[in-house]
């Protein structure tokens, strides 16, 4: 088993002293988390990834799932685990009081989540679904749906799914085939649906599934999906489950990785056709889902976090285990000695600890715009978040990748066998720029819909926030502030020259947007976790200013060397990345298809 | 199973139209290796390849290998594959004439193992291994050990491995514990080697062993490991396998990928001990290593190069067949149509064909170090091989994983199964930035041995290559050439930037040179690509100026589009590279390891 030690003292970092939990308790209904109760929830938290979900980490993915007579057999573990989980109260931590939740403010339970999803992204996937399926619900049920789903999804006695990829609907749900029809009060499903996570398994004695179809008579294109509550059993008047609805799943896929997840195909109406409850209005299901959609692709992007957190523990637990000789010294030394070795680290960590900071303090302006009694703020929240999401789904995600990867480099040849669990890491993390929009998905999304569509408005109320934050930092000369900052920014210069340029030939040119749009959007990212870096390093400096022999000094002087090590090695990419946006795009349809 | 067809158009085109097989056909020995020879060549490789190596490639993977008793089954086909790439004489290509090599330029042969790698690169480990130990063997065997070995090594009847590796010792050779004791004229070896690539095997009636071991007097550290030729079965006078020699296969690894190649434990000496023939001096054995593991680190950025090729292949057929609507439109576009795909589809073929262009160069440069009738020029072309061989094995290599991992991108959800092919890319590619010298040797090896140490000279006159071509590249004001070559000058400004550097803080500062090795390499990587895509820009235009109707006008034009796509995407990445040198470096040591 490789151990999971959960970073508490990282994130009460980034909760306390970078001053999220000030703002959040200023929250109506937020009042009463203070920071013992924080504390005492992410050491709980922290317990709970540790000893029962990172020890099923590698024998889930080692066992993988096997369907039978559409019954899905999931790893060894998983169901227990499950049960601990629900037990515990883990599963209703970010929702509604009224459903039962625990109503906390997504900052804390994003915190949280991290956790799950570093211990054990297959088997975490499961609440991250049912959680998408409990805000579809949360935001669009009828409350007779409310009432008869909400408890048991919230407490996690039911979990769900969210049904929308078909073969040939995949990024482009407006080809959705699967079929409603009206049948009095409720609906007939029939159709197949793919990559549908945690479709089937005996964890629960409910599945809630979420299917988009279409009906009969309904419009072409995306204005033509209804969204449908398709329960594997449907619930009988006192809420217990009653009888099996016509659905089931064919087979499971073979994938690259998140072996312990099944991930199914599932076929609805192969008899009578499913019974569906029809969510909200006929032919608005896309606009649901996609309500829906926003906070999974914030989880995913807290998954790519996630695993790099987990592939740096254990590169650096290697790198500190494994000897070989220096060159030129004949005595053994820990690999970390080796500057290489420790740039990889160091990118590592640095990149996590800028993604950590950057998605809890996203989080926090969600909690403001789920809870500001100010309905300016709450707007400004609003854009904010809708700025910010794509640039963490996508950011986070390809980093994920990068850094897992970057985990199996440390371990050298070891990392290329399984039994060391680097290369799990690597396999896990690379579905996370695919699904939830893959991250071109999220690049348009950012450079059209949050960029243009608005006329820049998020963005430069973004960049408006980085450049006050460049005057906050009050640098002494010659001081880890100063170079900080004079890095920073560079990188927030190149971002409102990218900025201006995509607003001026944006709505002219689609293809100089979308031709650029990757780079605008890493561009983005890599300033944006620069802004945490240099906040941390200011906040640390200061508490050392007061009081050099603090306890916590060592720590305190770490994050400096990180905001600073960030500064140098990573920040210099976004001007090149503007270099990049500018002229990049002109030669994409200069070669013809059939020589491509 | 997932075509495979070998770019021979874009092979010819490094050949002939950058002019490599010009410079080639004057080298003494070289006379006939006429275009018309290098066609038949390249397609008759070309159909060998796709015809009996891909069809294999995913079916390698899914079967992998197996081990009982000592006996390694292959997947299927391998054996029948191998027997008929031997009977074709493919094995043979770039080996010396004297022991029935067909010595053809490793120019070509480069080429041809091009189409090995992509197409099958788990079985094409076996000869790839083979090569190394037929070279170190030609440069440093007795006459009667290549008379006894070489015949039957280069014709593919007996294969080749390298024992480097032991458990305690990866990275560091020096701690090599495999004991070698003499007996008579003999040594008795006995040890465990792992990681051993095709360590055992039934595809041939011999496996001979090159195993690096200590004699119980030698002196500690890199200077008192030998070489010996160990022998599956030892050979009798008549040169036929005679006795079952003391050695044997304990176990394959379960790696993340190349499932088709056994890596294997070998145990040496259960019994008496294995015999071995000793090569060249005792305690000689790493440095006889080392002249072969240049040409191997050279292969091995190959597979990286192919394996990018086969990665593209697959991806572009996917974005040319999947159809999705797209957004304001209703009709079925291939998804090829969307920028963002467009991209990073450019950005696969460009660094492709910058790979290729730099790797064929290369070989010319070292058929040049080989058979140059001028000893100052093989002077300078041994300096210029050594100095971009680790930019080679650690550029393309890295390039390996990233761009193989775009192509699973490219094929969004689909990527992430199996059945597809595109995941086992990613998979096969990842163990090329370890082997053969994890990409921090590369790096380390590039800075310190190909640049301070011999004060910058090789990199001083590479440096001078660059602008000599800047100079003659002929730019009109505004055209596609200008446009490139100012691209071009400002990445070569950088890497002459980070020279200059490197030499002058490198020799105080250890740290600052190793922990910014990384950088450097990739800076070197992209403009040396640069270089070769400006020159092909160059050529392009030239041969439509003449005139613009030629048969060939739009694979000319396409060539241009590519070289400007890299120019004005990817070389915009070295000046960001050369700032995260300067000063990335500093932080390394502030982080206590307790911390880190």
């Amino acid at each position: 088993m490789i151990p999971y030690t959960a970073p508490i003292r990282d994130m009460q970092f980034v909760l306390k002293e970078l001053g999220l939990l000030d703002q959040v308790m200023q929250l109506p209904g937020c009042e009463e988390t203070t920071p013992d109760l924080v504390d005492a929830i992410l050491e709980e938290a922290g317990k709970f990834a540790s000893e029962q979900l990172a020890p099923l980490n590698r024998s889930g993915d080692l066992e993988g799932v096997s369907v039978e007579n559409g019954v899905v057999r999931l790893p060894q573990g998983f169901s227990e685990a499950y049960k601990a989980f629900v037990d515990g109260g883990w599963n209703a931590v970010p929702f509604e009081a009224e459903h039962g939740g625990q109503e906390l403010p997504w900052t804390l339970a994003t915190a949280v989540s991290e956790m799950w999803q570093s211990s054990n992204m297959a088997w975490a996937l499961c609440p991250l679904l049912t959680q998408g399926a409990v805000e579809a619900l949360q935001a669009h049920g009828s409350d007779e749906q409310k009432a008869l789903y909400l408890p048991k999804m919230v407490s996690g006695e039911w979990t769900g799914t969210m049904n929308l990829t078909e073969p040939q609907a995949g990024s482009d749900l407006s080809l959705v085939r699967t079929k409603a029809v009206r049948d009095g009060d409720r609906y007939r499903i029939s159709g197949t649906k793919i990559f549908i996570t945690f479709g089937e398994h005996d964890m629960t004695d409910n599945i809630v599934h979420l299917v988009l179809a279409r009906l009969p008579d309904a419009p072409e294109g995306v204005r033509g999906i209804s969204l449908f509550i398709v329960p594997k059993y449907l619930p009988k008047d006192d809420g217990t489950p009653g009888a099996r609805n016509d659905l089931r799943c064919v087979s499971t896929e073979h994938k690259l990785g998140i072996m312990g997840s099944p991930t199914c195909v599932m076929s609805f109406g192969d008899n009578d056709g499913a019974i569906g409850f029809l969510v909200g209005e006929e032919n608005r299901g896309l606009e649901y889902m996609f309500t829906m959609m926003n906070n999974a692709r914030l989880a995913v992007g807290l998954q790519g976090l996630a695993i790099a957190e987990r592939a740096y523990q254990q590169a650096s637990a290697f790198a500190k285990d494994r000897k070989q000789g220096r060159a030129g010294d004949k005595k053994l030394a820990p690999i970390v000695d080796h500057a290489d070795v420790r740039r990889m680290l160091m990118t590592m960590r640095s990149s996590v600890e800028a993604m950590r900071g950057l998605v809890l303090e996203t989080m926090l302006t969600l909690d403001q715009q789920k809870r500001h009694p100010d309905d300016s703020w709450r707007k400004w929240a609003e854009r904010r978040v809708g700025f910010l999401t794509p640039v963490i789904k996508g950011w986070f995600t390809d980093l994920g990748v990068e850094l897992s990867s970057m985990g199996v480099q440390v371990h050298g040849g070891m990392g290329f066998i399984e039994e060391t669990g680097a290369a799990q890491h690597l396999r896990d993390s690379r579905i996370l720029p695919i699904y939830e929009g893959t991250n071109g998905i999220q690049a348009m999304d950012l450079v059209g819909r949050k960029v243009l569509r608005d006329e820049g408005k998020a963005a430069w109320e973004f960049i408006e926030e980085l450049n006050v934050l460049i005057t906050a930092l009050n640098p002494i000369e010659g001081d880890d502030m100063a170079r900080i900052r004079k890095r920073f920014a560079l990188a927030v210069d190149a971002v409102e020259d990218a900025t201006e340029w995509l607003l001026e030939i944006g709505p002219e040119n689609p293809d100089a947007a979308s031709g650029s749009a990757a780079y605008y959007l890493r561009a983005v990212g890599i300033t944006a976790g620069g802004a945490i870096m240099a906040r941390s390093a200011r906040i640390a400096i200061e508490k050392l200013e007061a009081d050099p022999n603090r306890p916590d000094a060592a720590f305190l002087k770490a994050k400096i060397a990180t905001a600073r090590f960030y500064a140098d090695n990573i920040l210099p990419q976004v001007s090149s990345l503007y270099r990049s946006m500018k002229h990049g795009w002109e030669t994409l349809r200069d070669i013809p298809d059939d020589i491509l």
